[in-house]
């Protein structure tokens, strides 16, 4: 599998990802390496990277090329963003890239914005929207439309220089935070007027750190930042809290990534007064960005425009194959669950969201195999909310976590994540695993013996005709053992018969 | 990679393990499939098999060889033992299970305790012992010297057989229970005399039951039975209140297997009383057993009596290559680590049990690699503990798991295993895990870039040479930034540097 390498050189962090990955079929990273390099820092507008930043940032980037070659990349991507666009001597420090080996490429803000946009529209499955970038140096808002950058700009106000340019005292004077928020409005409202986007995404490594601490304020019962939805008003109430404190107080804060201590403050202000000015109730936080958007043109060199056809798909094939890549037993299960689905429609109530989602649980209901056999429903339930599955919200992949944990066995419930779920998800979720359990046991030898199923009224209950071209005494016993899930959410007897049964009756 | 299914007909329950391996190379469980078959309920001394326990063994073989065709298993293994082997129509249902297309193999007792001999030396790594192997119809008692079965005897007195035979009333009668004592205490008497055997193993379902449920007693901190050690006096009350319960409230009982509810009494009755008898005061619990016998001589093809020449190497790459074959950066870790260990013995007080622990963390620390990179020492810790690993005590594995979580990251504690460890484990733990994490940014880039290390003392402090060929910058420095752990270890500063310093300071 090809890998390659991608480095961006923010204004306050320099960052590797190496990537390994199948064009238009899968991938998975393999590594991170990441240099606070503060490379803004100093900076003024006009003038040059000082010496001491300079430095750091050649530094990292000789040990990123380092790295690159010592895993055999077979592409280096690397950008660099605000703070070398935006010194004097900016082109001084390409140079001295090159002298490394590394070809930095100097994106613009709308190049920038327009690379964010993609990591949205693939990671997030949003078609409108305004996105807020905030680095180290700088931040854009972009228009997306029909998934694609529409219009955008660019401001020097990310999270160091804002601090470095707005905010005087630790903590900082009252005074000194008004200013930076009237700028930012201002800012705002010379780009856009009028209703309120549909949906506003955040991008960057403050967004991501915000949103972790006020996950660990409510107590959020699941480990994922992207596609965390962060209230508004607990976004500015956040803001201020940050901006009254002092740095040190701020580094204990359950959550808050050290590094960032000091200037979380300004960066927090000026996201939530984006968030204010636009007139919208919450903050769809993007855990991927820039370096993830670098990335599209690899993975997906044939899609229009890098675009995925099918975001929510994609995910959950990627999670599949990473693994347990098992596509024929999995694509069975799956064709099997979705027959049942449709044969018990007259018992049930549920509809087309609830069949998309048996199918992509039926897709990864295996991938815990890649742990141990034994107990794999409760290992690939990890694996499952392990990472945020584009596409998904939350609560949409805490379903898919506890199907594959109760595909086997277990009395399905909503474990810890009650807050997360909807008023008749209990019920959704026995339903759905009562009819994923069947369609596994259908396929107990893994052989796709049982070749469809017929679905009958007989009397106060329905019997499963388990299609079949051959011995399916196996899959028609063992469906017949873990049927009485399905029976419980049908509220009917139900049994499951094979052509042997009609054969002794005969 | 080939397939084979082993399967096993208890005098309580059939089973059926497949597993996938290479021969001489690794192996990995793929399914079980379990059947309570009570074969010999109801069969007298000199009887035969009643025609319901008769049904139900055929129905299993029934489900177990539909079940090896449809995974397309390379073998088929299949043996029964003392139901089988006592019944008067024990032929019967071997030409009834040839007709199913399954050559049962029935074993005599010596056979089964041979097999299960070479099950505690490849699993335990145990050489001289004395075994008990306690099914549904008879226990086997063999004496281990070497490694290999020196002699052995079965006694008709199983779990079901014995219940059925002894014990009268629900909670069984004080004198029927003490009558079962008796029979056992003579059969041992009559086997075998003089001082105690240096080891005492159990195997079987029933022993692996009641382990389980006083871990769940004690509050045991580790989900593992393989090795663990049972005290005898614990193991002596555990049977007098199980045989003081009815079936209904041991089947309350917390580990407790409910299938068993009703014979665990007498299983419980017979271990503690053959342990009391042998004179031993601990019992080594053995996770395998007939099955894993049967197994290892397709395992091991050309080993000297299929015995694995070095029970605890064999596990740690059996678990290696699970999950994250990488030999080449693994073998490459354990060098540099071996090369540390060895360099800094001036400063340190551990010897070569340590180093042996060391060297075994190496090969695996990478494992949680399988399941995300973000993590990986954590999953790895998890995936270390997964399953017994052959041949270590459940400290050793334990401390191999901390290694493997303190690889990267972290300050070494011994988080919630204190009750299992030792005095002085938490220093072992924080200078290996030291040695390894210095290693392992030794060889940050994957690429052996660093040869080898040199140890030198200067002044007061220790300065490490890292030997190369080519650019280790990347190397040195990560290493540098990860060496406070083995600093603070050894209680002196210590310094790592490459030859780009020496050409440096030239």
């Amino acid at each position: 599998m090809p890998r390659i390498a991608i480095i961006d050189v923010g204004s306050n962090t320099a960052k590797l990802i190496a990537l390994e990955y199948r064009a238009g079929h899968s991938w998975r990273q393999l590594d991170e390496l990441r240099a606070v390099v503060r490379l803004s820092s100093g900076l003024e507008e006009g003038g040059a990277l000082r010496p001491r930043p300079f430095a750091r940032g050649l530094a990292a980037l000789r040990t990123f090329a380092s790295y690159a070659a010592a895993i055999g990349a077979d592409d280096v991507v690397a950008t660099a963003t605000s703070a070398v666009r935006d010194a004097r001597n900016g082109p001084d420090f390409v140079v001295a890239a090159g002298a490394l080996g590394i070809e930095l490429q100097v994106l613009d803000g709308a190049e920038e914005a327009r690379i964010g946009a993609l990591a949205v529209a693939n990671g997030l499955g949003v078609r409108d929207a305004v996105s807020l970038d905030l680095g180290g140096g700088s931040f854009q808002l972009a228009e997306i439309a029909g998934r694609r950058w529409s219009r955008g700009a660019s401001w020097p106000m990310g999270a160091v220089r804002a601090h470095e340019r707005f905010l005087r005292g630790d903590p900082p004077k009252p005074k000194s935070v008004k200013a930076l928020r009237s700028a930012t409005r201002a800012a705002v409202a010379a780009w856009r007027a009028g209703a309120p986007p549909p949906v506003f995404v955040g991008l960057g490594g403050t967004v991501r750190n915000l949103a972790n601490v006020h996950q660990k304020r409510v107590g959020y019962p699941l480990d994922l930042l992207h596609g965390y939805r962060l209230p508004v008003d607990a976004l500015a109430s956040l803001a201020e809290d940050l901006a009254g404190m002092d740095a040190a107080r701020r580094a204990e804060l359950p959550g808050l990534n050290r590094d960032r201590a000091d200037i979380i403050a300004a960066g927090a202000t000026v996201v939530a007064e984006v968030a204010t000015s636009l007139g919208v109730s919450e903050l769809l936080v993007s855990g991927q960005g820039l370096r993830e958007g670098l990335f599209y043109p690899f993975l997906l060199p044939d899609a229009p425009e890098h675009l995925l056809d099918d975001v929510r798909t994609f995910g959950v094939l990627n999670l599949m194959r990473q693994y347990h890549d098992d596509p024929v037993h999995n694509a069975h299960v799956r064709a099997l669950a979705l027959a049942l689905f449709d044969g018990l429609r007259p018992w049930h109530s549920f509809g087309e969201v609830e069949r998309e989602l048996l199918g992509h649980a039926a897709w990864i209901h295996d991938i815990g195999m890649a742990v141990d056999y034994y107990r794999h429903e409760h290992h690939g339930q990890a694996l499952a909310l392990g990472r945020a599955l584009p596409g998904f919200d939350h609560r949409e992949q805490v379903l898919l976590a506890l199907l594959v944990r109760y595909h086997r066995k277990g009395s399905p419930g909503v474990d810890g994540y009650a807050s997360l779920l909807e008023p008749g998800d209990g019920e959704r979720l026995r339903l759905l695993a009562g009819v994923l359990r069947l369609a596994e046991y259908l396929e107990r030898g893994r052989a796709q013996r049982v070749t469809g199923v017929e679905v009958r009224a007989e009397g106060d209950g329905i019997v499963v005709w388990a299609r079949s071209e051959g011995d399916v005494h196996l899959e028609v016993e063992a469906a017949n053992l873990r049927r009485d899930l399905l029976a419980q959410a049908l509220g009917r007897p139900l049994t499951v018969v094979g052509r042997d049964d009609v054969e002794a009756a005969a």
